[in-house]
């Protein structure tokens, strides 16, 4: 059955991003930031207490070395570099997860890292090297390198269905610098159908194949609990 | 036997700061930066593999969040935020031992923190916070709150020796900014008297307690190689 | 005429702090975070900007380097790398001034900086080895520090009554991580009182003198925007 | 005639990068670091008074924001972003000019940042838009987009030869991470060809257009002070 996942723990000191506390109790799987886009230590060790709490699973969400870019700015990085620069956030999280006796679920790359592993082979290589040290599950784009790469260097490939985000009729997704509301019920639908059929439609009207094993939503969408309800009952 | 200990891996993008490959192969115990003080993602991962192959332990040497000030800094923090941070650094130590399949050895707290921890007890708790995370013991400076907390939270203390530091008439350690060149023959003399009686001479002349479970060297001192090639010898 | 001052330009990269667009035109003076504590070059351009399309004068709100504790931490620093640190801070400042066509109306230390400003010599001597570049007023707290040595080292001393914040019975400003939501008629009243007679009351009810010079409100005070219009009517 | 200038200040905290001491005094122009991809205010503070006491004029030689990559590692950034990335980091160096009676004498751009101007309108149009603001000229390299866009926006171009670089044969300058010894009596060579006829050879023997206005030497190049010597008797 098909999974929600969300990215969690995005505040960074004083600052909030997200309302994770409506949303944990809503979700299956937190992708939490590793403090390179978003969160420091307090905030994660928060967020993984809170996903505890919810009995929902903890991922990393590791990013490119950005707190100021929240991760959304494409840098030029090699794939041993880029390899240690997981391991470090992936290895902090674990430091949390182990603070509160949990194992990690999965590793989802953030936004540009998540956007060049679909078309860069270092990239996608580099993502595996990282997992290659912690043994858990991918999340990533069908239709992409994601899909290609991570399965033939032996990981588990868990195919997204992004429903708060649009789609090219390429089937690539579109992905932005800030999120605008959606309607909770057409989300919902997408992702019925998303989960059924592994289908969606492009911003142009195109039918798209898409991923179908886990439905992501982005915890800083203005109305994410509402969207977040609308998919939960619609799963 | 007294083991010797040197803070390493402290180099950071394009900057190189310590011999670590020609002291790598003298000391038992290497304490390495987490990224707080110095280090990043590439220098964890070459470090570790330098000690792994080397035969030498590997302990977390984390610090407070000052690159600038190289962690030299003293910063008023609260003991959760603390315990936070630190988990953090030794969980993304962590990643990169599980990458070279070590296991963690050690803690030892990093410039104004350990000199702190010396002397504040809610720092030298939040350093236990960390360590009931990771099982490890934490080295220390006997004396102070190291010597009594430590161990009464349950946690093995290590007494060091700094072989290369001045300490006080009352036994407490200077720490500076930069450290001068010292005479390696001295300090091995030191080193012996130390782990031999647990005692060494403070700048005044004061005969003064020290710790004998393990010598601390530093791998900025300019002449640090020379300086553990004598303490090897002595010991 | 008492003034009406305020942090603004708190936000960093997609996070937002405090309601800089509904507060400036109630306001005469911007503090303007400098990237140390809050804000980036991005926010910093945009918050000058409407100062200027506002006519309000805009002042450097140069902080100490922590910008995960949101300059809320006392660090230990030298007088001379801390008047580096705010030439650095206040020149970045100048250069959106610049930009904008405007000129540099004053300083004010930010948070642990102010507090520390208060009560230790070398760092109210460092504020004004950095005020002796720019030449402008300097806001501060009567019956410190901040009174007794800007005016001697020459720079021209404005003294803050802090509208939203509380005070010692021994009339010492209580500095918070958080700003929780105040009563506006209240704010209102006691500013009217502070600017009239230069005294208001401490949490315990001690009469205590307070600034007259310029009232200071903070952006991030959950109902601010409220706040400053009954100030600003009550002025 | 042509100047001498280098990259100065390169240093970050206890680290150090470049023999500035010795090489300041055979320069023309320092390129002074403004903390994104290297320096520190104290380094910076330094840096500005040692080119002072030795007659070096002072630009500003700012940088993606990427201080572990030292603004090696391109990056995406939009025209505005960068523009105001810039003006910060030139405004912050202004800071220090003022504090000891200097002027900017010139912009510029640091590594990625310089070979992205080159050849991406959007970059080498951000640069422009900084140096709007501070009206002095933009050394760059000839042939490129440097050439094309800064004095079409009305800015004076200082074209460069890379005295300790290599070319390709079809004129492009390959930037290195890390900068390899070169032969002094050759670089010397090479730049007097440079400075006379605008000609140089690139890797693979062909005859390339090169700048002549201003010869750049690295500091960071291991024998950067015999080769500094020997270009400076050559010309």
């Amino acid at each position: 059955m098909a999974t929600i996942n969300c990215d969690m723990g995005e505040a960074f000191g004083l600052y909030r991003l997200g309302e994770d506390a409506a949303l944990m109790p809503l979700i299956d799987l937190a992708n939490v930031a590793c403090g390179f886009h978003a969160s420091d230590p307090g905030h994660m060790r928060a967020t993984v207490r809170l996903a505890r709490q919810h009995g929902v699973a903890v991922g990393a969400h590791p990013s490119l070395p950005d707190l100021q870019g929240f991760g959304r700015r494409e840098m030029a990085m090699g794939r041993e570099e880029l390899a240690d620069c997981l391991i470090y956030q992936i290895g902090a999280l674990g430091g949390f997860l182990a603070a509160e006796g949990m194992a990690l679920n999965h590793i989802k790359p953030h936004g540009a890292l998540y956007g060049m592993a679909a078309r860069l082979p270092h990239v996608a290589e580099a993502i595996c090297d990282a997992a290659d040290v912690f043994r858990v599950p991918i999340l990533g784009l069908p239709g992409t390198l994601h899909e290609s790469i991570y399965p033939a260097r032996g990981h588990r490939f868990v195919g997204e269905f992004y429903a708060d985000l649009d789609y090219t009729d390429a089937g690539t997704l579109i992905i932005t610098r800030e999120h605008p509301p959606v309607d909770p019920a057409a989300v919902a639908a997408r992702c019925r159908r998303a989960v059924a059929e592994g289908r969606s439609t492009g911003i142009g009207g195109a039918a798209i194949a898409v991923g179908r094993d886990s439905i992501c939503l982005h915890s800083d969408t203005p109305n994410a609990v509402e969207v977040a309800r609308a998919v939960r009952a619609a799963l």
